[in-house]
């Protein structure tokens, strides 16, 4: 999958906080895509129209942006251009609630991704059942449970990352058990992830496997950054991630990326 | 101290310029506190709430963060949360003064931390006596002097670093002269610091002691990673020295941190 | 020159995107110039009037930084100070566009820098006659051709930058070609090197030789940083490129910079 990335090379275009940006457009260009990064109303529908691809993330959101987001989402749904969202700190303030609120109810996401309590937000939100706890963890609740619930409500592929990641979509499931526990010591992991399965779904692949092949990209690469960097620090290890996701190739990911379908 | 960092890992919210923040986010990390940057209004009151420190740093500022950063403080001071400011360019230009007028009217800050001329500059506004140069050197000015007086009249511990640096609060000074010029050819190792002291005040400890050794901290850090990187560039430098934050320990900082307390 | 660089040390005031600007602060700083970044429209005139250099660059533009990008062009065009213009993504959006169209009419530039495609766009709008294709390549297209047009309608310092650089102005041309492929791997090449252009011309030397010599630079950095780092990995790369950068000296850019003045 990797390699189609590389061969088609989809341009993304992303919408993203400003604390992890360059990360993000670097581990695009890493797995072989092209990113772009607009964010203003009157530029992001000309711009999501010649991607392959749009991310959205609301790390840093205000209101000028969320605007930009929804124009370019609908944009891109018109345009049946596959949307990624990353709900960063859904269910950690009212802000962020009713920004993820209006996004689902605007947008067809193709691929939710966020951690177990963003995902629980979203669900308690989508299914109007369950509660809500941003600190949230695996003893608390089942992440297949609740990304089946969110894909069923939604549509769209959902993915729980953590220290086993979980996709869900239309009944199937994949689990990722590759990454290490580094990844959580430095900054925008997450996002980079997001930005980079902008880049796998923007081969018009299967979304599921899309997805799913991201994730295990990025696991493979965080073992390989931690055999390399692991105990020199969090800077190196940051430095050999990005290394490691620029020479990543699908041999790699089926050796080291420790994706079951289940 | 930075064992009980490690152990509470506290939230720092920061409300800092996006030049540096990423490296803000990280050296928040490597030192073992978690950050959350978030700037919009409608958010950070909800952010702050959840945070055991907050981080103000007016380096790239405009009318829309400032309302933020007032709301964000007002509300930090209300719950007693430490707020450390960062007042980035106070003395060069007229926006920039006016906006650290208008902070120090509105919140009381635990740590006030600059360098020499933008602490000089809030001297010179809190005492409306001494005059404001912004390019003023330890030649022109007695830094211990000048932190004192800061310190009095707001209330906050007064840090000014530089060469060498210099941390008061009720008639106690703190000396600290570890660190490298190196530090001063890449950009952010202030604000670094700024984030740095968040995580050691989000402690709950004493503030003149977490200060000091927030910035003792960062001046072995320095130290380190002149000597692993120091005539490779400055590119590994700056790696070097987030990777030296996210090994330091406290003997370490004893060791390398050279700090008296006068 | 670049020792005058490090001798003078300019101010560099840069209006740049949020996805590359802590890249272009440090390398600004890797060269001996200082950066000063600020957008907001109060603060812009206070700090162009402190500086030797303006650096524009509209890769993350919006409303509220047009104007500040404008107002801080007009009061160095007053001073006299000169202003570089990075018109990042012209020609591939309506809004990017107009923008540029309108910087364009009230700043008068002393280097416009850009890739092919957007030269092509800015030399279709000044001369008014040519098409304008955002994927143009030098088959398309004469890169020196383009140069000279738009430098002798705008009265600038042209810059081509690609596989090989142009540089043209007042029927001069520069030709450089050092650099490598694998900066086109990681984001900001163009923006770091539209930063130093900034600190060379800071330095109130002639223009055109500043720019290319910048440029040759940035090529022998490119060469020296896939010497060491190429087979490594992106991540690896970029660290390698500052480092290089603030390595430089006049001797290895006449050496691997590959200037040659037509």
């Amino acid at each position: 999958m990797i390699a189609v990335v590389r061969e088609r090379c989809p341009l993304v275009h992303a919408i993203t906080n400003y604390v992890t940006v360059n990360d993000v457009a670097n581990s695009i260009l890493a797995i072989g895509a092209s990113p772009i990064m607009s964010d203003d109303i009157s530029d992001v529908e000309d711009i999501v129209s010649i991607s392959q691809a749009l991310v959205i993330n609301i790390g840093t959101l205000n209101e000028r942006t969320i605007r930009s987001m929804i124009a370019a989402g609908r944009k891109a749904n018109e345009l049946s251009i596959p949307v990624v969202l990353d709900p960063v700190g859904a269910g950690a303030s009212g802000f962020r609630n009713s920004t993820t609120d209006k996004l689902l109810d605007a947008i067809a996401f193709t691929v939710i991704r966020g951690n177990l309590s963003e995902m629980a937000y979203i669900d308690g939100r989508v299914s109007g059942t369950k509660g809500v706890d941003s600190s949230m963890t695996e003893k608390d609740a089942d992440p297949a449970a609740i990304a089946e619930s969110v894909s069923e409500r939604t549509g769209a592929v959902a993915a729980i990352t953590g220290r086993v990641d979980t996709v869900a979509r239309d009944g199937r499931i994949a689990r990722i058990s590759s990454g290490c526990a580094e990844m959580g010591r430095i900054t925008g992991t997450g996002c980079m992830l997001s930005g980079i399965i902008g880049g796998f779904v923007g081969t018009g692949e299967d979304p599921f496997m899309a997805t799913s092949e991201a994730i295990a990209a990025m696991g493979a690469a965080g073992l390989i950054a931690y055999e390399k960097a692991g105990n020199v620090g969090t800077g190196s290890f940051r430095v050999a991630l990005i290394d490691a996701l620029s020479m990543m190739d699908d041999e790699t990911i089926r050796e080291r990326g420790k994706l079951e379908i289940l």
